[in-house]
C-alpha cells in the first residue's frame, strides 16, 4: 500500500485537520465527536441540513459544507458509518430553531445510526426529519444495503435541499424537495481498478488486466457484471441506457447531469466520457440543462466513473442555480 | 492499459469535445488548429493572456480559460508541445489591440514553438511578449528542459497575470508581474506511481513496491532520488525544506501555497499533506495567506503530489483575490 499518510489509524483525523486549515473561512471541524460545520452555524430560523457517511468519498460530504449547501457533515472512518453521537452533536450544532434535515445514503449502518441520532435529538426537543437516497440502478440489495444503494444523487440532493433551506423554506418543504430529487435521480458507476482502505492495507477485490466491474458501489461492492473494458463510447452507452430505462427518462425531459470520477481517473478521461454522454442524451432528445464533471463522490484512489441524471423541472433548476460557497462547489458568490 | 477512451489517437480531441460541451458558457474549443478560447474573446483594449503545453496535465491549461485568467490555451498531444500554428491562431483570436502575453513553461519544445509563434504574430502586427516559468527546485536540466522545469507556479502566474490584464494593465506591466511571480515561486513534486501515455500503452518508468520518486517532473522525468516511501510528515518536510531553502523564504514572508495532486491521489491524502505543510510553515513563521488544495497541474493518473509556494506581497495578493470564472478556478463571481 502506497499512500500519503502517517499511521493508518490517524489518517481520517489528520486529513480533517488539513481540511480545516485549508477552509477556515467557510467551516470548522470539531474533533470530539468528529463533525464538519459551517463557520456561521447555527443560523436562526433556517432549517439545518446535514449529511454524513464513511470517509474516503471526498469531497463528499465535508466538501459540501458551506453557504447554500450543508450545515454540517459527519465523517466516519474510511468506508464506515459515522456514529450516532457524531450525528447528534452535528444536529444540535446546526439547529437554528427550525429543525434539521438528515440526508442519508441507503446503507444499513448509516440508516440505523441516523435513526438513533434523530431519536436522541427529538428527546432534546429538536425536530428532525430524514431523506433517504437510494438512486443506484445497478443492483437490488448489496453488501451493506437492503434495497438500492445511495450514490451520486446525494450530491444533487444536498445542493438542492441546501438552497431550499437557504431560501427559508420550512422543514417539511425542504424534506419534500429531497424526496423529489431522490425520486427523479438515477445513477450507475463502474471501476477500472479497486482501491485500498488504509486500515486494511490491501485491495478489497481484484480485477483482471483488462477487466472492469460494471455497476460497482462506492465501497467496491459488486456490481452487475465483470466484463472486458469496452471503448468509452460503448461503456457510456451501457451505463446511460441502464439509467434512462430505469426512471424512465423520456424525450423532452431536461436533466442535471453529473459525470463523476471515482478518484483515480484523470480529468482528460472524465471529459471524454462526458462528451459521449452528451452525444447519447442529445440523440435521445434529452437536453442537459446543467452539469458537473469531476470528482464529487469518490472511492479513494479507485479508477472509474459514475453517471447521475436528475430529471429537473423549473423548481429544481432554480434551486440548483442558487449561490453556493463550499470547498467543492462554488458559484454565484 | 486501462483507460476510459476510444482510440488513443483520438483521446485528446474527444476529451476536448466533452470539455467544450461541459463549459460552453465560459469558453469554446476550435479544432483546426486546436485551441481553447474564452467565449467573449477578443476583448478590445485588454492584453490577451495565453498559455499552452502538452495534454495530460488537466485542468491546466484549458481549465484556466475564462474571465480573470487565460484568454486561450493551446493543448498539444499528451505530454507533447503544441505547434506554432495553434499558438499563432490562439494569439490572433485573443488580440484586442493591446498585445498578447505568452506564459510558457520551461520545456525546450514549448519554448521553441512559442518563440516561432511570436515571430509569426509579430509579422502580422500583433505585439507579443513571453514569460518563462522555471520554478521546479528539484533538478537543474532534465529530460525535456535546459535549466529548471516549469511546474506549479504556472498556475499562480496565469491567475495573477489574468487578473492584471483584466484590470487593464498594459502588456509590459502584465509581463513584469508574470516575471515577479516566477521569481518568487518555487515548487517540488513527488510520485508514488508512474502514469501511462495513451499512445505508448505502458508506463514510462517503473517504481518498486514501496518506492517513490522525489522531485519528479510532470512528465515523469527523473527527480533527485528514489527512496522508500516515508510517512507523510517526513515526506512533506523533505519537499518543503527544499523549497524554502531555495528562494530562500524567510520568517515573516507571506505565501500563497498550493498543494497539488498529480491526478491519481485522493483528496483525503492531499488534505493530510496540506495539514503537514501548514504545520511546518507555521513553525517557520511563514504565514499562509491564500491556498489551493486539489488537482491543478497533473500527470494523467500518476499518484503523488507537489507543493508550490509563492512569496506574495500586497500587490500579488490583491490580484490573486480578483474574481475568476473558469472551469477549474472560480471565485468572486
Amino acid at each position: 500500500m502506497k499512500k500519503l499518510i502517517n499511521d493508518p489509524r490517524d489518517a481520517v483525523r489528520e486529513s480533517l485537520a488539513g481540511f480545516a486549515a485549508a477552509h477556515a473561512d467557510v467551516l470548522r471541524v470539531c474533533f470530539d465527536p468528529v463533525y464538519v460545520v459551517r463557520a456561521d452555524a447555527p443560523i436562526a430560523g433556517k432549517v439545518g441540513v446535514i449529511s454524513g457517511g464513511g470517509s474516503g468519498h471526498e469531497p463528499m460530504h465535508g466538501g459540501f459544507v458551506g453557504q447554500g449547501m450543508l450545515d454540517a457533515a459527519c465523517p466516519g472512518q474510511v468506508f464506515t458509518s459515522p456514529t450516532p453521537d457524531q450525528m447528534e452533536a452535528a444536529t444540535c450544532a446546526v439547529d437554528g430553531g427550525a429543525g434539521v434535515l438528515h440526508i442519508v445514503k441507503n446503507y444499513t449502518g448509516d440508516i440505523m445510526n441516523f435513526e438513533m441520532a434523530a431519536e436522541l435529538c427529538q428527546a432534546r426537543g429538536i425536530e428532525v426529519q430524514a431523506v433517504i437516497v437510494n438512486d443506484d440502478v445497478a443492483v437490488q440489495d448489496s453488501l451493506y444495503t437492503a434495497g438500492r444503494r445511495g450514490v451520486g444523487t446525494t450530491v444533487l440532493a444536498e445542493k438542492i435541499c441546501g438552497a431550499a433551506a437557504g431560501r427559508g423554506y420550512d422543514r417539511g418543504r425542504v424534506a419534500a424537495l429531497g424526496r423529489k430529487v431522490n425520486a427523479n435521480g438515477r445513477s450507475m458507476g463502474m471501476a477500472l481498478t479497486p482501491c485500498i482502505v488504509p486500515a486494511a492495507g490491501k485491495p478489497s477485490f481484484v480485477l483482471g488486466e483488462d477487466e472492469i466491474e460494471m455497476g460497482i458501489g462506492i465501497h467496491g461492492e459488486p456490481g452487475r457484471e465483470r466484463l472486458p473494458l469496452p471503448p468509452a463510447r460503448e461503456l457510456t452507452a451501457h451505463m446511460t441506457e441502464a439509467i434512462l430505462a430505469d426512471l424512465p427518462f423520456r424525450a423532452g425531459d431536461r436533466v442535471i447531469a453529473m459525470l463523476n470520477g471515482m478518484g483515480g481517473t484523470p480529468l482528460m478521461e472524465l471529459y471524454l466520457v462526458y462528451g459521449e454522454l452528451e452525444r447519447i442524451l442529445h440523440a435521445r432528445q434529452i437536453p442537459v440543462a446543467r452539469r458537473l464533471v469531476g470528482n464529487y463522490i469518490t472511492s479513494l484512489e479507485m479508477a472509474g466513473c459514475s453517471i447521475t441524471l436528475l430529471k429537473a423541472d423549473e423548481e429544481l433548476l432554480s434551486l440548483w442555480d442558487d449561490p453556493v460557497l463550499t470547498p467543492a462547489l462554488r458559484w454565484g458568490i
